[in-house]
């Protein structure tokens, strides 16, 4: 399984292209919709690039099809036409096994957890990789790739990643929007947002070796009544911020209570 | 000012007695009401220590005070008696420069903001000192001290102080939480939460060089109302999860209206 097209241009496909041309992988391909998408991909990858689904070579072993959620079910029932013998394999985390269902015998899911772009270089020994597989023998495929990369392998159902996604929304999408209430509060009384980082770093190493529950800090878990009601007063010109600092505690102690 | 007296022997004080004892200043004393904190970090320092106020020496240049901010302003009045030639700083975070006002004075306060543990050494490089003083001159010798340690210093009032500390709680104890909730979802479904480190490493690493509402990302953001409304659907057997699902979400689409 050495001869892969890569399907898409985006920032997924770009990271995992170079790093799997780096472990030796042919990247025969690049296919994308919009030519300096494709070029640009192809110029790095010093390999060909087409801007048509239906010039997409017929002898590759693997189809890594990293294209927008949206995209993906038009574009899987066009690219699996006249190559029924190869492995396809979507690379989008949202979306079900099922997709390839159907149009052909092999496919699988391979779903690098990272937030990608296509300026930094990616360290795929520290990212976690998803699959799923339509049998066994794909998805020992699957793996070994995944191990070439050097990634922890994770065999997820659709079930589980859809699970994996919310919990993602939580630890990192709604994280940053606390950095952003933090942020907003220190620049509306002059403070500089970096006198912020050391403690935002800690919090972050912290859980590399507690379980949050157990890391929890602050005068909720406290059950510290006099600072919570001054925090409250002093964000009374912000109902909205203020709402949420009353309700994320009110969390904290529920969270709390249950683990007892 | 070399000659310092430590009055308090927990987390703040441990490790700032170490780290002021390897910049060459001199830890005359240890006091703690407790002679178990006190012996230790004595020994620790390789000097005396007491467990009476009163037996504090008169002729050091610095006390350091970091005992529990309720027990403050009962020790600030004592050990001030007798020993108003000297400096007296606080490291509470959330105690204004007040509390020394009347019973001496030179005062000031001295808060490193990081979560500190006495088993692990700190390097006073990456935690930011927020300083306030009686006048220029405590200003002064307080800053130095800082320099000393290498640490960043911020001169701060003491309202700003209070508004750094409601900062703090959204971006460290409220993420964690977001951490908490995140990792119940992978445990109901049975995915270990260190499949989420990557990410949450990432997020923290981002807002080092971006703004925090700039690097914010997921649905929410992105107006993905299917993406929402499928999420709290998922969410349905949680009910205070899933409020707070809506409201973090609504929060953030708030936040980038007024941004525009």
């Amino acid at each position: 399984m050495k001869r892969i097209v890569l399907v898409g241009a985006g920032r997924v496909a770009t990271c995992l292209g170079i790093a799997l041309q780096k472990v030796d992988y042919e990247i025969v391909q690049v296919y994308s919709r919009t030519e300096v998408s494709a070029s640009a991909l192809a110029r790095r990858l010093s390999t060909a690039y087409i801007t048509s689904l239906d010039e997409i070579c017929r002898d590759a072993d693997l189809y890594l099809v990293a294209v927008t959620d949206s995209a993906l079910e038009e574009v899987a029932e066009k690219v699996t036409k006249g190559r029924e013998h190869a492995l396809f394999v979507h690379t989008a985390g949202s979306m079900p096994l099922d997709v390839w269902k159907g149009w052909v015998r092999r496919y699988g899911v391979f779903y690098p957890m990272q937030t990608f772009s296509k300026e930094r270089e990616v360290d795929f020994s520290k990212v976690p990789v998803f699959i799923e597989a339509s049998s066994s023998e794909e998805w020992h495929d699957l793996h070994a790739l995944a191990a070439e990369l050097g990634s922890k392998v994770y065999g997820l159902t659709s079930d589980q990643r859809k699970y994996l996604h919310v919990a993602a929304v939580f630890a990192c999408n709604f994280t940053n929007h606390m950095y952003v209430l933090g942020a907003r509060l220190l620049e509306e009384h002059g403070i500089p947002f970096e006198v912020m980082l050391p403690l935002i770093d800690e919090t972050a190493r912290k859980v590399h070796e507690l379980a949050p529950a157990e890391a929890q800090t602050g005068p909720a878990v406290r059950c510290d009544e006099n600072v919570i009601i001054r925090h409250l007063a002093m964000l009374s010109d912000y109902p909205l911020v203020q709402d949420l600092y009353e309700r994320i505690s009110w969390s904290i102690r529920n969270q709390k209570t249950k683990e007892k």
